[in-house]
């Protein structure tokens, strides 16, 4: 048994590191690839990618985890090894090859016409793709599972164990709220923000991203931080992931925050701790992307905008931003970073108006994916969509539902994750203030490590060992409820506007 | 036929792109990579070099070569592939396992003693790991080729077709001369260089770094610089083609020139250019080491050191080294960059008094290759060597026989190729001045393409479809021949000392 378990953890440590590399490459062409170097990086990408997956169908996987699988004298860690393994394996194993080619060779075509549908907002050009891509994931989700709704197989492989009926009623409540708080923020005065559109630097930029990093307890020893086009976060490594933002020179808080969001990602990564027997197998991976976006939001906007934290960091933003500060008062300073204003675009959306662009994705999605919506239908349920819940008008496609790549790439039961991070957060934070009586003195005192702490203990070092629902119901004792994250919305924008 | 050579080719650019992939690990390794990623980086170096083993050694390329040298109908590119492909599936077929993995431990350990060694000026601490090391490369010098002397085995790993003899004459020569002019330089008023010492940021560094990149004709789409320890070039793909500098603050020529010799060795592999049917495949290699060094010094010296480079250079370059140069002329510039000055370390030493230092390596190393030259009595050797040779007196053996990494690493036989990289340069410069009358007037009127074209033609894009000294016979219509650079050296030194 010992010598099964030891050679399973073996072959799947070797697909990790093979995975590394991959990631390595990946980062590479985001951040320093030469021009002329993209096409063979390509092939470098495929073949790692071919590699990997020999790796992970390996039938003697399989005939392993059949043995194991039949033991009764297994630890609580084995158990929840056994399961992460067999729930990857099937995931590998059941989607025949020629699903697979077909998939890749559509998500490369239809991402193309995506980039020149947008470019051109040109959605009938798009169309056919989108048809398609649709049609591959409805095939993809019989072949994973032939007995359950397609949707729900879809969103288990981002959000594991999730049934689309429970996300809507959670999504239910939260838009009902979210729309209340909007309409009341938009009864009262706007706050000025026009100080943040000053120039700074990138230079200076970068100094402040090196400082935030550090403030929020970014391990630069086990990660670094570079620029790239798109911000996003890594793994190269048990001990090495990086992250990357960009330097917009009129708007200084858009790195500022995606470098703080990013390093939150990051830390659940360095974080994700099950101790040597099962370091760098399956069983340290994260717990959802959902799980995952919660770590990120947790710091990008809990924390991360809170007044607390910029009590204790004001002073030294102040002097790193070339003068374009100078004579802002803290208060007008937090103001102007938690300006909420419904617009077009999710990715520039504000904290409040953030998840009402994710439920309408939701809602549009699991229709297109049903049938009841036609994909020649989308733009119009799209712009009344907008109209309905943000009460904005969508000029064009560009702007409205072909914003996003997600679609494009095939990636349908993605975008509640993102929404559920933020019920997640606001779960974790109302736990963890509750622990920690000192928590939000410590954060205005420049500490935050309380939090991270408890970010460690209670979600970190579970790593993939529990399904979500199960990991917040332990880290918080209770299951997942929409009423935290609206209940710090309210009380820090009644604040903020005076409502 | 046709099936069988392009399945050959297929195996061989599959083997290619690993070691491309094992390229951006080492890169990032000396670039980026966090200090805590080290141990599991060393894991995803082995695995891949594991993986491209694999495909090198693979039983259906023996069979597909035995099948293909079988042919009658092969064109000169394909004659020249498969002898290429043969030499190198039977240098990695031909060491037994066993030695393989010997080798790889105690060359680790062999390295780790010497950088004690080194730390420590204990040479005898290291001897034991030096006499395992020559131990190792007598077997599998004779594992290669039983019926050929050890050294001439090692050699031919790093200068192909070379023999100690006929390299032994060649030194001989260069040697005598080596001296001669030495003396000559020691006989007249030293150049001062003190403003060289000066100091200048490695930001001001770096935009020097990357102009003289571009004056010497890298094409940054196809690569980059960065900073490193110690410099290095490294295929990252065809057209990727990485270098690294380093900023010392205090002796800015150090990075003008260590960029400018990297750039020498990125050109030539950007310039390994054997037509689309052979691309990415092992014909597409350089044609040796010691090629490999002939463009590197050409850049660096040749070209990189020579009045008429500064010529066109030094009016740009004043403005860019932060004061340092104001009030500095054209001429004592070009005489600073240009002093002569017998001393210890190879690394530092001058165009002149490189050679020498490196035929005692070679004297060295094959006495102790040989059994004519105990272990214990290396430092004795080197020290005598040195005072006779250089005329300089070793204080320690840190700044003797332990300065180089080259044998803890069990690299023996690598030595001369560095210095019949210049001896080649010297060579190649000759041919070309003779070819283009206007080439020197090209280069003070800040053109170098001349110069970089000839190479691509006559020495580039011969990759490694010929053998070193096939190469050098048909660019330059004669065998090596040393007189070309002391013929150089006489001229240039003579003109900056008076003698």
């Amino acid at each position: 048994m010992i010598e099964a378990m030891n050679k399973l953890i073996a072959l799947d440590r070797e697909r990790t590191l093979l995975s590394h590399i991959g990631a390595l490459l990946g980062w590479d062409q985001e951040t320093y690839l030469p021009e002329a170097g993209l096409d063979e990086r390509a092939e470098h990408l495929a073949l790692m990618e071919g590699l990997a997956h020999e790796k992970a169908v390996k039938p003697e996987i399989g005939e392993l985890l059949a043995t194991l699988e039949g033991e009764k004298d297994l630890s609580t860690q084995e158990k929840a090894y056994l399961r992460v393994s067999r729930r990857e394996y099937n995931k590998e194993t059941k989607l025949p090859a020629s699903l697979v080619s077909e998939m890749a060779r559509q998500t490369s075509l239809s991402q193309a016409a995506w980039v020149q549908a947008k470019k051109n907002n040109d959605f009938k050009c798009f169309a056919p793709h989108l048809s398609t891509m649709i049609k591959l994931n409805l095939e993809k989700a019989s072949a994973l599972n032939p007995d359950a709704p397609c949707y729900d197989v879809l969103l288990d492989l981002y959000e594991i164990g999730s049934k689309e009926k429970a996300i809507a009623e959670v999504f239910a409540v939260m838009k009902r709220d979210l729309v209340e708080i909007l309409e009341a923020i938009r009864s009262r005065p706007q706050s000025n923000d026009s100080f943040l559109r000053r120039r700074v630097s990138a230079a200076a930029q970068s100094k402040m991203s090196e400082y935030f990093m550090a403030a929020v307890g970014f391990d630069k020893r086990r990660g670094r931080l570079d620029t790239a086009a798109h911000p996003f976060t890594t793994t190269l490594g048990g001990d090495d992931i990086r992250i990357t933002t960009r330097y917009v020179e009129d708007y200084f808080p858009s790195s500022v925050f995606s470098t703080i969001h990013e390093a939150g990602h990051a830390m659940y990564e360095m974080g994700l701790d099950v101790g040597p027997d099962f370091s760098g197998t399956r069983l340290a991976d994260a717990a959802s992307m959902a799980i995952h976006e919660s770590q990120s939001r947790m710091w990008e906007n809990i924390i991360g905008r809170s007044l607390q934290f910029w009590k204790a960091h004001y002073g030294k933003t102040v002097p790193m931003a070339e003068g374009s500060l100078d004579g802002v008062e803290l208060e007008d300073f937090y103001k102007g970073v938690n300006r909420v204003e419904a617009s077009l675009i999710r990715t520039e959306s504000d904290e409040v108006s953030y998840g009402l662009h994710v439920i309408l994705r939701f809602e549009l999605e699991s229709a297109l994916i049903k049938g009841s919506l036609a994909v020649k239908d989308l733009p119009a349920a799209w712009n009344d969509a907008m109209r309905q819940t943000l009460g904005v008008e969508v000029p064009d496609d560009r702007r409205g539902c072909l914003q996003d790549i997600h679609w494009s790439m095939g990636s349908f039961g993605y975008f509640p994750s993102y929404a559920l991070g933020n019920l997640y957060a606001a779960q974790f934070w109302a736990a963890m203030k509750e622990q920690i009586p000192t928590l939000e003195g410590s954060i205005a005192a420049g500490d935050c490590s309380p939090a991270l702490d408890w970010l460690k203990d209670k979600v970190h070092r579970e790593a993939a060992a529990l399904l979500p629902s199960e990991l917040v119901q332990k880290a918080t004792g209770s299951s997942l409820d929409p009423s935290h994250f609206t209940a710090y919305l309210r009380k820090k924008y009644s604040a903020i506007y005076g409502f």
